[in-house]
């Protein structure tokens, strides 16, 4: 069998078996796998450098596959070099209730995954986040412990997509030469060809943005792996175009839309068996070519034991630290410094915006450590995510610890998914909560996928001001606390803003929005504990002089106005306790006691929140009165708004007599 | 004076307005609108068909400021051509509670306000919208009514979002070449110069796209006439990169960030009044300039006369019916053919998903309203957007009714956007629900703006089976019922969509989403009511068989298990009611009255959805029962989903037992 023989057979191992899982599901997309497999072959057999039986390894080469759909080209490889995560059980039970093999790559399903795709672009965006991971954790730790390629399998949406031009060119301007995105040029999108709607010279578009292009013919393995090795010596993130047809084999239906997302039937796939020579059974694989298969992913494995012996001889501190940052464990001084700072706080008492009491944060945790990844979308000394320690990254210097991810927020939320994902860094950064709307297909992604990012949104409220309601996030609270497995933080002060930090660096499994003021608040927590109270989601914050008769919620700057409120109502001989919520999802999960003592019995309860009322009855009952906005904001000085939308202490003070007197 | 004299000396009176504005405001951006004054001077006075005194007149150029901060400009521009909207005192109280100066454009506010803008961006992928429908208005009533221009005016920022990727792409590819794009190219944004985080050649990017493109000094006058005429004359879209100075006359903060968002303050504006020879009070624009202004509008408006001639030419229904579409009248005959259409659907009683119903709708209303323009986002096979009478639209044909929009939500929705704002055309399109995400600023900006546009997103739920949990949405539903004035329709049967797509297409003023399912639904309401049922938000489908224990709400697909649920209940010997849902927002404005009678006194109340619970307390109160979702889905056919999850009539009538029983 010659070597070209032999691939042929190695890649149409991938086309069968995605060809027939999709059959046996009924459901599913046989288009990509068919034509991407040659390129995907070669990848995996001659340059991918990873150890399917060590498939977490640190310095493993990162594939993604950003056009998700294409899902059983990823399982048919990782079952086909022996991850053991993707048995053939698996890939017959493709897309059902409980399988690894779900519908879409889901990370966290089987090893081998490295980010969940499906939504187009994402996972080009991820990459490009890894691909600067890979730089960061290298300038730090050396190319002896830090050094792979990330590589990308996007398809014609995933280019079309916004989303792809933002990762483009911030990787571009990076000089990320450690990123190769094969694009599977195959014309065919699910409405027909691509000439329908788009026109785009995208090797042109690319090197606008400083990419490497190369084009090559997808179905032929001798190009696939001379573009491979040039895009490796580039100085530059490099394009590979691959011409393929989507569907390839297939006598009917290759090149068409027809192949796209539907099963071939079975007459098709008798036909496609024919054309292709491939004379066996479903879901078999003979067993010449899964031996070959089995022996790349052996072979490359090897590559494995060398870095192991390279981690072995470094310096013991060196390895310890580069193992506690890929394991995630918090450096052991975490919370005795939190704990530090608090009692600072306590005394000093700042009355500063929540962004300046993040920064303030920050600034404590930066030091401490050392793998936070600060940035932001264009708006670097208004979101206050820039401490003394973090300088900014560029393509000249990647061991700093600050990247200007310029005005493209979603961009920037999908690399620090890939940031957060590939390890060793922990990524925050921010723009205004209402351009969180922007960057939410990856927040959202976040959340499914179960990683640790920081989303720090600054401006969160008509407390901005005269930006006015373009600018002013009034249902962001409510559309981001509705993400499952997301934690909105709404700190009231510098202690709040520091303890909700804490919680978002603890917090592995989960992704955390911090809404921050624009405008001074006061210190309202004044006292030290150590505890974290923000972690219980709502706590008490002032007790009532006697039986409460009122209870008021809020969170942020609504709190100070709260305390307001409960001054009022206590002069007015109305005992009145206030409740801070800095997040609800944590609340969420207390003990129905702890959830029934805070919520209270008080005759009148009261939300008090700069948004809509939306989620909040399950405080204050149906019945409750919110002080809250009912619509979108205006363009006016932050105090004309706050009177003219009726969030004050007065007005809350006042609904709470009427309805006492009621 | 020279002419160059008299140019600058004009453009000066944009610089000086819009100084002393941000000055006296303490906020806002004076960089733009000093380093753009010369460009918009040049369109202004000798380029733009407009006309001051009859700002709505149809036939208008467009001009959309995309880099919205730089409002100044715009109001400055206003002001001067004579728009009597925009007086001196709107000027000094810019960005004050009510005036109609708001910190960035909005929409509603002044004639001459094109679209809101400010979110980076979608000023862009409005422009594109504007254009597109300008070509469809001309294609369908000729040059004569319809020969116009869309200028925008884009910074940096703008270019750097993804956003302006798809606006672009599509654009370039439709050869929009009535659509001319300024480049604010000043190479600063807010962090500092636009090299800290992007080196893309902007004008190879754009012409990877098919654009016409061109690059001259953006303070030369006759370089921005002359690129100007190139441009009017091209056949594709034309980007003019106008390199300018921010703050261009500052003598300390040109060409530097501190002039982005801050205001001058006293010292440098008197540096600056020297600097350009501006010996003038603050506020005061000498009268010969104010003159030469003044003129330049009242000759812009000729050209309005010579088309009011054209009009009042044209045969009479031809007059009639663009009329009628320019004011946004539906036709007489629309409220009459729903009615037949209903009658046929109550004798019928198709079982379809509700895509399919609506598609039904769609090809009744199609064939009966000229303006709407359908499309979708390379689904246009799963969305059911297309109809008999919609053909694609191309750069050959733009007389057809579909769009191809491709793989760009985000673009796809703004472009919408421009679209209803330029008028005579209603645009509807689609996507999947879960990818609303994608789109979302666009969506937010339409309820902000208060227009008619149809957001079609199918695949609503869990329902769309193995796809799993990137395609599936959960918290979807609550994060679009809770944007300010955005109307989410989920109807639950054809009839319900009819109604629907009715309501869509009645209100002017509110933006709506239709979520609509993949699975096929029974028919729930089978009798002919000629009323709008759906325009309640919510009506009661199916009475109890004796006084009510049980009254379950749901919405879309879940009716049918709303419906199997009660009875299986009233088989047990409870009544129960099925209040559908198919409109949270509408149900909102309805009287009193109604809202008690609808939510009724049935000792247990249980809501159905296929989502989270967020916002179903104000029907249920939060002791009621929710039958929904949790989480995320999972990937797995709809049966075993729909089990999993545990949303089916029988778990819906064991609570509603447990509960009754307790």
């Amino acid at each position: 069998m010659s070597s070209r023989e032999k691939h042929d057979r190695m890649a149409n191992a991938i086309r069968f078996l995605s060809i027939d899982a999709v059959e046996k599901a009924n459901s599913g997309h046989p288009g990509l796998p068919m034509g991407a497999a040659d390129v995907a072959t070669v990848l995996y057999t001659r340059f991918l450098k990873h150890d399917p039986a060590n498939p977490h390894w640190h310095d493993r080469d990162r594939f993604v596959l950003s056009a998700g759909h294409g899902s059983m080209l990823l399982y048919s490889l990782l079952y086909l070099s022996g991850y053991e995560d993707i048995t053939l059980d698996e890939i017959k039970n493709f897309r059902q209730l409980g399988s690894k093999t779900a519908g879409h790559p889901e990370y966290g399903h089987a090893a081998g995954i490295e980010t969940t795709t499906g939504p187009l672009g994402q996972g080009l965006a991820n990459a490009v986040g890894m691909a600067l991971a890979e730089r960061i954790m290298n300038a730090q730790f050396g190319d002896k412990l830090v050094d792979h390629y990330t590589y990308v399998l996007a398809g014609d949406g995933c280019l079309m997509e916004g989303i792809s031009q933002e990762a483009l060119s911030f990787a571009g301007h990076l000089k990320l030469n450690k990123l190769i995105v094969f694009w599977d040029h195959n014309n065919i999108s699910i409405d027909g060809p691509i000439s329908l709607a788009d026109s785009t010279d995208q090797l042109a578009r690319f090197a606008a943005s400083g990419w490497n292009t190369i084009a090559i013919d997808g179905h032929d393995p001798e190009a696939i792996a001379g573009a491979i090795e040039v895009a490796k010596r580039s100085d530059r993130p490099t394009l590979i175009a691959a011409k393929t047809t989507i569907g390839f084999g297939s006598p009917a239906k290759a090149g068409t839309n027809k192949v796209h997302g539907s099963p071939l039937g079975a007459a098709e796939i008798e036909a496609t068996r024919k054309a292709l020579g491939w004379d066996y059974p479903a879901f078999e694989v003979p067993s010449d070519i899964l031996d070959a298969w089995r022996l790349a992913g052996l072979n490359s494995a090897k590559k494995r034991n060398d870095w192991e012996k390279r981690l072995a001889e470094a310096e013991t501190e060196v390895r310890a630290e580069f193992e506690r940052r890929m394991r995630g464990d918090l450096p052991a001084n975490f919370d005795a410094t939190i704990a530090e700072y608090k009692k600072k706080l306590a005394a000093d008492k700042p009355k500063v915006a929540t962004r300046k009491s993040s920064e303030m944060a920050l600034e404590v945790i930066n030091g401490v450590v050392p793998e936070t990844i600060g940035g932001s979308a264009d708006l670097t000394g208004s979101n206050n995510t820039k401490t003394s320690q973090t300088k900014p990254i560029s393509a000249e210097d990647y061991g700093q610890r600050f990247v200007h991810y310029g005005i493209r927020e979603h961009g920037m939320a999908a690399a620090m998914n890939g940031m957060a994902l590939h390890g060793g860094v922990i990524p925050y950064s921010g723009t205004f909560l209402c351009f969180s709307d922007y960057a939410r297909p990856a927040m959202r992604l976040a959340s499914l996928m179960g990683i640790r990012v920081g989303f720090v949104m600054t401006h969160d409220s008509i407390g901005l001001g005269e930006d006015g309601p373009t600018h002013q996030p009034v249902e962001h609270f409510a559309a981001l606390r509705a993400i499952p497995n997301h934690i909105v933080f709404r700190p009231a002060d510098a202690t709040e803003a520091a303890e909700c930090w804490q919680l978002t660096l603890e917090n592995r499994t989960t992704p955390s929005t911090l809404a921050l003021t624009r405008q001074n608040l006061p210190a309202v927590r004044t006292e030290f504990v150590e505890e974290n109270l923000c972690g219980y989601g709502a706590y008490e914050l002032a007790t009532a002089e006697g039986d409460a008769e009122v209870t008021i919620f809020a969170t942020g700057s609504e709190v100070e106005i709260a305390l307001g409120a409960r001054k009022l109502l206590q002069d007015a001989g109305h005992p009145t306790r206030v409740v801070s919520v800095p997040a609800f999802e944590l609340f969420e999960k207390q003990s129905p006691e702890y959830r029934k003592a805070m919520i209270g019995n008080a005759k009148v309860k009261i939300a008090i929140e700069a948004g809509i009322r939306m989620g909040w009855d399950s405080f204050i009952g149906t019945d409750g009165i919110f002080i809250g906005m009912h619509g979108f904001g205006a363009s006016a000085p932050i105090e004309d708004l706050y009177k003219h939308f009726g969030i004050t202490a007065e007005a809350a003070a006042q609904a709470a007599k009427a309805r006492l007197q009621a």
